[in-house]
């Protein structure tokens, strides 16, 4: 398993991390099997989606800030609570098939770090499972 | 596999389930690996967020109940798309890196079983699968 | 690893592809493990629902269709932003378990692609990892 950390400088932004899942894998030397990207975090997340246009991942955000207010009907002391549903819907982690020793992304994908309630220093972790097959 | 089973109180509720993902995990001796939690209800999900403030379950679940509402310009004759609906957006299933015996989870995250349409009695299967390099 | 395509028809639809899931699991003769659905596209998901009502799919497409529009405050160029938006949600893959040579599914659950953007040919996924200890 690696471990990854990063700093983010926005409350929301998500941060391309498809180099390192990549790097992982490599690293690992596990021609095919699965890989798992796990963020610890309750309030940041883990995603797939386009990375050629960095407006999608703006446009994202902004849908999700319109419609999860940071500022709501909230009992949640800390001020987050919009954080931890963003996280819900997204998800803490995405699984990903290793094929000819890369990770199986369509020609547009990318994996991105979803920050949430930041800027903060944030880790992230990839575990590579070799198929027993191979 | 392990199978395990629980019963909601309420219509919409997260009961905390890590205890049963950490326990499957030990019975199986697995130190390193995978581990899927899996809902086989299409009316209930799986997440992962804080277990520390019990405001936090409250506040994703009274957001979800005002953006996702139980009455709606639904076709669905049972009643409870608003339940699907939720089940689509947090997903049927986590899975969980297994680090040094443990599921590897953040300080603050908990494993929880989403009830969207209770109350009922509901199952949930863990699946831990040993590391081949292990 | 098995690819499947598809077609869709519309722009937003759902086609239930468990047929194809446990096709791919019964080809590789696996008897337990995991199995990984994966979406290549990054305005298309894969979701796990109810496949006995067609009024349910019918039900969550027609709530993101009006709670996430197609023409919005967005920026990115395609005029797609609110099909990477429902991705995002939704997710790129679905995690099953495999038991006695078949995807462990509830009762009334099946694995559907979700179509955000079409019409268009698709393609999707389906890698099956044994479990070691077998």
């Amino acid at each position: 398993m690696q471990k990854y950390q990063l700093r983010t400088r926005n409350r929301v932004e998500f941060q391309d991390i498809t180099a390192s899942v990549a790097d992982a894998i490599r690293s690992q030397q596990v021609d095919s099997g699965l890989c798992v990207v796990y963020c610890p975090h309750t309030t940041a997340a883990i995603t797939i989606n386009e990375n050629a246009d960095p407006d999608v991942p703006r446009d994202i955000n902004a849908f999700m800030n319109s419609t999860i207010p940071h500022r709501g009907d909230y009992r949640h002391a800390e001020g987050n609570s919009d954080s931890h549903i963003k996280a819900a819907y997204v998800g803490p982690s995405q699984t990903l098939i290793i094929h000819a020793g890369r990770p199986l992304l369509g020609r547009w994908q990318g994996v991105f770090f979803c920050e949430f309630d930041g800027p903060r220093d944030r880790t992230f972790y990839v575990k590579v499972m070799k198929d027993p097959h191979e």
